[in-house]
């Protein structure tokens, strides 16, 4: 009955959409999502704050604001990024509605119809359909366990001349895998040598489990290149949306004009929330909490991972929220979600990831959402669906 | 440095950001923005209130939510939305990070560069931003004091096949005006004879001083043409960025795939304040109290016009923030800033309003951010100046 623009063609997701409701259904192990732990929320301590900040600051919280963000938490972010080796300032800072954003803003600034965009394969599917509703070429460049293909990635910089490459060098999703030092100082090189920007997401920084944590691919950017993107919906909470672009000012601008016509800024309470949270100390000693309970949940996959058949190939990301799984070659794991749906576990079909598809064999799991007991109970499901498929 | 998108050429808006920032300076009595009064903030009910519900539900407001919106808010609106004669269903509405959230998702799901979309002229400003962020050519239709000019209108979807016709039927911004009842229904004639659809904007009509409260275009559109957005930026606070879209659920469907890209869904935080307000019964009695001090405020504003030079015609709003002032002739507005501000007194010239620019001796002025103490003194001043230069 309605005729939309041309840019939503390619953006059906329902097949994904379908596997999301699932989340609601509590009978199901679901290792399909990307939520959080919801022990892992500090409610206590953000009832006190945000009633506190409403009763102190009621009038400059709920009146318009910048839309380049809450004055404070444009400061404050710095502490945040501070141990990613970047140094931010307030003129440098955007603060976002969730970090998604920031890819929507970026890209909406930068990527005229047709543009290249190069993107880790697999990468986020969140962004794959942002670029496609940007009209985007997506060029995908074959991921390493340490990271992109270097080679790769300098092949496609050299052929397709793209505005930008997307990448979410640590805890990668949907892989888990993280990019190496040295991989993220060339990936700047070559940005210059090519004359492109980089989109760094890094949405799961802060969520380590073992392991040091390596300076961002901002910290090596010497020429403005790299737009670098934080969330808080990790580390505090994803239903307060709030995140952050730290990059040079000039991109901001844009960003930030394209923000006035997307939603004028970010909820004030959310973000002088966040703000508080940080500047009290307690956002640093709450990051530490909430590690033990992933470790323990990560670590129970893994084990369930090991009893799986023969030729089965999975990654031990050192932080994040996902392990990505090959399955042997003859497994459709798209085809056999039904199947597992119907015995009470869900997951995300790894094909969803590539731009161009394929890859059947392929599969994501979550940890972050299920405690040991279900992944181990759903791991021994699964592990029993894709036997009987050999 | 950088290469922009093409979308992002005409979208400078540096003259007017100008101006909005002289609203931190609070030697000026800022008749330019459109911020409510801070005095009409619930803070301490809202702090309850917020408290009150991370307590008791904060592992689901923390947690992720659905794109559409927290489920008991797309069920509250129906409450809001009836006294404009529109039944909204959860299954209608899309929750919004402010209605302006709703301009940009309505326009990237419909329109594609070079589509025309037929506005008031002049119109809000922010909205004539986010049409020219997707390559809309913007045709202009006048208007008159019980609104659009009919005649005009249907001309101009006669000729210019329109994807849509964008209109703020109560209380517009610019000009106050609102349109008649025998309008409204014909515009809904226009759209279905003419096969276009219709994008009403009503951020200001909870805020109704006199004269009795008109059914929404929506409420006339038996054939599913009218997407309405609602906003509680001016009834509750606009720093929580809360708005709503009701209308068709295959308009609604497109622009949720958008929304999850913009930002995955408004602040779960945000939103519950929002619906616990409603619910508690709370936000229609705070809508009554907040209307004599504006009732005051404009009144103000009236009485300092009268005095104004001959030839000077304003609008006499029945509600909203905003009256419109087009002076002689010879009086350039914009021209007339600079020393307007050096008097410490702003307001927004009226040319910005207008897609095709123009209209000189126009002007802007707020009402809700000042008392009628100010108002007095900056009417005084702002009559004094033009005096000057008649």
């Amino acid at each position: 009955m309605y005729g939309f623009a041309e840019r939503m063609a390619p953006l059906n997701g329902s097949a994904i959409r379908e596997i999301f409701k699932l989340l609601g259904d509590k009978s199901i192990i679901s290792f399909a999502g990307g939520n959080p732990s919801e022990a892992s929320f500090p409610s206590e301590e953000l009832a006190e704050i945000s009633a506190q900040l409403l009763r102190e600051q009621g009038g400059r919280i709920l009146q318009y604001g910048a839309t380049e963000g809450w004055a404070p938490l444009r400061e404050s972010v710095a502490q945040v990024v501070a141990e990613r080796s970047i140094r931010s300032t307030p003129e440098r800072t955007l603060i976002l509605t969730g970090s998604s954003q920031g890819i929507e803003l970026f890209t909406k600034s930068l990527v005229n119809p047709g543009d290249v965009i190069l993107c880790e394969d697999p990468t986020f599917l969140g962004a794959i359909q942002t670029f496609r509703s940007y009209q985007a070429k997506l060029v995908g460049v074959p991921m390493e366990a340490d990271g992109v293909d270097l080679a790769a990635l300098e092949e496609a910089m050299k052929t397709h001349k793209p505005t930008f490459f997307y990448t979410i060098p640590t805890f990668q999703n949907p892989t888990g895998c993280t990019m190496s030092m040295e991989k993220r100082r060339r990936v700047v090189e070559l940005a210059q040598r090519y004359d492109t920007l980089i989109l760094e997401d890094d949405p799961y920084g802060g969520v380590r489990y073992e392991g040091k944590t390596l300076p961002a691919i901002a910290s090596f950017d010497a020429a403005d290149r790299v737009m670098h993107l934080i969330s808080f919906s990790k580390t505090i909470s994803p239903g307060l949306r709030v995140g952050a672009a730290i990059g040079h000012p000039d991109l901001l601008r844009k960003m930030t004009i394209n923000k006035q016509g997307a939603d004028t800024h970010t909820s004030n309470l959310s973000q002088a929330v966040v703000d508080a949270y940080i500047r009290s100390g307690q956002y640093f000693e709450h990051v530490q909490a909430i590690l033990p309970p992933y470790r323990a949940q990560l670590a129970a996959m893994l084990k369930g991972l090991e009893s799986f058949p023969a030729g089965t190939v999975y990654t031990r990301p050192e932080g994040g929220l996902f392990v990505w799984i090959e399955l042997p070659e003859q497994i459709d794991a798209q085809a056999m979600m039904d199947e597992a749906v119907q015995r009470k576990v869900a997951y995300v079909p790894g094909t969803f990831f590539y731009p161009d598809g394929g890859h059947k064999n392929t599969l994501r799991l979550n940890f972050s959402a299920s405690t040991p007991e279900q992944i181990e109970r759903g791991m021994a499901i699964l592990k029993q669906l894709i036997e009987e498929k050999l």
